[in-house]
């Protein structure tokens, strides 16, 4: 195997994190996805992957594909371990994996015709980095012969949550597997029939050449081949393919099909978290087996997953495989085994024109985050906090006057050319459709209450003239 | 029987409405109990006790004994049904039924020495008024005579949650029994063998002349008789003894003792909510067995009571027999047999020093209610509402500024000397140690929101200089 600089310069890494998980409502949301969670430690979901694919791979070389809306919360999240806003890959519209992948390995293609992809979610546990990278740097090896790859994960016990894989162990490739058959989420009682044939679950991390993989996209899905080729050479009409491309993923669309596909045992610990009963069984659990967090009051509980907010506690009794889970807008509670349910019950919740609760409540930016406290006819409470040295846009609002009330740490108001220092208790008034901007020029949070009043409230009302995250 | 006009003058209504039950928490809060709520209809528990008694009896001879903390509530409540507030007895310190029950006897004896008294708790459930009328006009027959009487209801089920009473079916007395014994809060077992004897519960209903209870009083608890006789001619030496008196039932202090108790069978329905299972087990349900509330979204719940607010939604899956109440801070998730460790679990929060969640959030006041929406060190950000043509008290703080936003609605604020009208979006400063007052003119609900600053931000920090409500 060689290790040469010049041989790691053709390895890239691509992130998939378009997905708009629902499956841990009210914890993820529409526009606050899994891979933006902190669900296993100190470190958001796409925190640990991009960690993990930048000690292997040239941090130039990763590259994140995402939709518009995650843009700024991934960005955030990553700048600080390396992340260049150039390497994000943003899609106009959620069009599953098969469009996200084209789109990122004929961009890569561009700069590398050599290039080989590692292509990983960004919402998956993987026990040892360190393995991860052994297998990694072996699946390498395979792809560069022109296979396309994906880690085969030995279920630990029968899923319907996940895909799975049928390998012809008779027909093998440096230890890799030709694949005979994909069998999406199936039954229970299939999925224990599977386990028995030594199927394996399909990991969604895929390693291949840029040229391999776009071949055969070109081959059976040409259309998103199409779209992806326009990308670099005329945006305006990309965007009009995107727009009406099926939404497929790979799997559906190339590996299904394709007869260059190897699997390889993965020998690294996996895990998708794809409900609350999955991550109910992969934390840490106290002596009744219960998980519950500082905000919790609980007797004769056990097996249960609990957790309340700073704001409220979560009283618990009696309760047994029980997921309690509160959050500003929304309380879940679920037995244990119907957790897979929670996607339905988003749908409902849609089709109850209650879509607010698709959303947070409390929405990050890059410079910090507000909260809505109230909201009536014509009027809405924001609680708003700036990190230290971050400041909003210079912008203006059409629709809506402003108050602002600061709480806590010191404020520097732009209102037109004058510049207006605020202590705590001081307050000001942003007259409708007047060039204002917000900075917290110290080294503490800045906390205000913003009181808007006007006939349009909606966060849309905004022009920007200047920004510090380049959102103009 | 008697129905003349004379005779209806010596009936008196006394209404115990002390208690603060936590059996309902968290709706139920050591400030706002359960005779406050409305479990049952569009009335409150109070409201529905009242109506009751002044169908029959003489509304100025209709007394509400209370604690000084829920007077203002039961006052707001009860003044659009003739409740003078003269008419409401103050009790300074909790201290248990026989206390409540000597005070209001003696200020009754020295209106009227021919006064029959019903006594009544204020969070029961009664039937149908016109059972109970009846009922309790055939009991002040035998009141009269001298006796002490209850009423006994026959259980329907055993429960551990109630007092029974044993009777001697031998010695009737125009149709009521001579009471045997007195069995507190049995345990199940004991329970089922009480009502295999023809036990009734104690509906802690009780008739009896003024004359004869302050007799019984006197006898059995003359610490107490002693403090009911200082209330009206030496208030600082009834406030002396009152304060270091025992906390005793009536039942325990006389009824046990008493050889004049007579039990006289129920013939109305009656019912006392004990938990959030009893709540369940007497409101209608729906197909599945379930108490929902609009906002609520579930599927496969059978047999549970699942409430949300206005601001929150609550998504249950595939529950049963379940409790899950949320509040503005605090959610209940129980299961529905172990409702009556509700108690024990409210110890354990004020044990954990989390005292905050034994009262509401919002709290009303006779002229609206207010919120507390955030707070932090040094601030604390409240909406307030004011009911159209209220106003708060004239009144300063000494250890903090406000900050007043209108959101909508007409606010009229004085400040020192001057008058301000503020419209929707105006703002204004309330210095430190600065009269001031803030009023409803209009007849539609004013809504603001206050931010406080200063180093106490307690609700006691208020010197009244003038109020409508007589709160100085």
């Amino acid at each position: 195997m060689k290790k040469s600089k010049n041989n790691k310069k053709h390895l890239f890494g691509v992130i998939l994190a378009g997905g708009s998980g629902t499956r841990l409502w009210p914890i993820s949301r529409e526009l606050y996805p899994k891979q933006l969670l902190k669900l296993t430690g100190n470190k958001t979901m796409i925190q640990q992957t991009y960690i993990r694919l930048k000690k292997f791979i040239p941090l130039e070389n990763i590259y994140i594909v995402t939709a518009e809306s995650f843009t700024n919360d991934i960005y955030f999240q990553l700048k600080g371990l390396g992340l260049n806003r150039k390497n994000i890959i943003r899609e106009p519209f959620q069009k599953n994996t098969a469009a996200a992948i084209a789109l990122a390995s004929k961009i890569i293609f561009e700069r590398n015709k050599e290039a080989i992809l590692l292509i990983s979610p960004s919402d998956h546990i993987i026990g040892s980095d360190s393995d991860f990278i052994k297998a990694a740097k072996k699946s390498f090896e395979i792809a560069k012969d022109g296979f396309l790859l994906t880690f085969g994960i030995i279920p630990a016990h029968p899923s319907s949550e996940f895909g799975y894989i049928g390998a012809d162990r008779k027909k093998t490739y440096k230890g890799a597997f030709k694949v005979k058959k994909f069998v999406e989420k199936p039954t229970p009682k299939r999925a224990k029939k599977l386990i028995q044939e030594k199927y394996f679950l399909n990991s969604g991390i895929f390693i291949w050449k840029a040229e391999a993989i776009l071949a055969e996209i070109k081959k059976f899905l040409p259309k998103i081949y199409r779209a992806a080729e326009l990308y670099s050479r005329n945006f305006n009409e990309f965007l009009k393919i995107f727009r009406s491309l099926e939404s497929i993923s790979i799997d559906k669309g190339v590996l299904e099909k394709s007869k260059k596909i190897l699997v390889l045992p993965a020998k690294f610990q996996w895990q998708d978290i794809g409900s609350w009963k999955s991550l109910h069984q992969l934390l840490p659990k106290d002596t009744n087996l219960n998980i519950l967090n500082e905000y919790v009051i609980s007797e004769n509980c056990s097996e249960c997953f609990i957790q309340g907010t700073k704001k409220r506690i979560v009283v618990g009794i009696g309760l047994k495989n029980l997921i309690v889970v509160d959050t500003e807008d929304a309380v879940l509670v679920s037995h244990k085994n119907h957790t897979h349910q929670v996607k339905n019950l988003v749908e409902k919740i849609r089709k109850n024109n209650l879509a607010q609760y698709l959303q947070h409540p409390t929405v990050y930016r890059p410079w910090g985050y507000f909260t809505v406290l109230e909201e009536g006819k014509n009027f809405k409470v924001k609680k708003v906090l700036v990190e230290p040295k971050q400041k909003l846009s210079l912008q203006l609002h059409r629709k809506r006057a402003e108050h602002w009330t600061v709480l806590s740490g010191k404020a520097k108001v732009i209102i037109k050319n004058k510049s207006f220092n605020l202590s705590p208790h001081q307050s000001i008034d942003i007259p409708i459709k007047t060039k204002h901007r917000l900075e917290n020029p110290s080294s503490k949070s800045l906390e205000i209450i913003e009181i808007q009043s006007g006939n349009y409230l909606k966060e849309d009302d905004i022009i920007r003239f200047e920004d510090k995250y380049g959102r103009k």
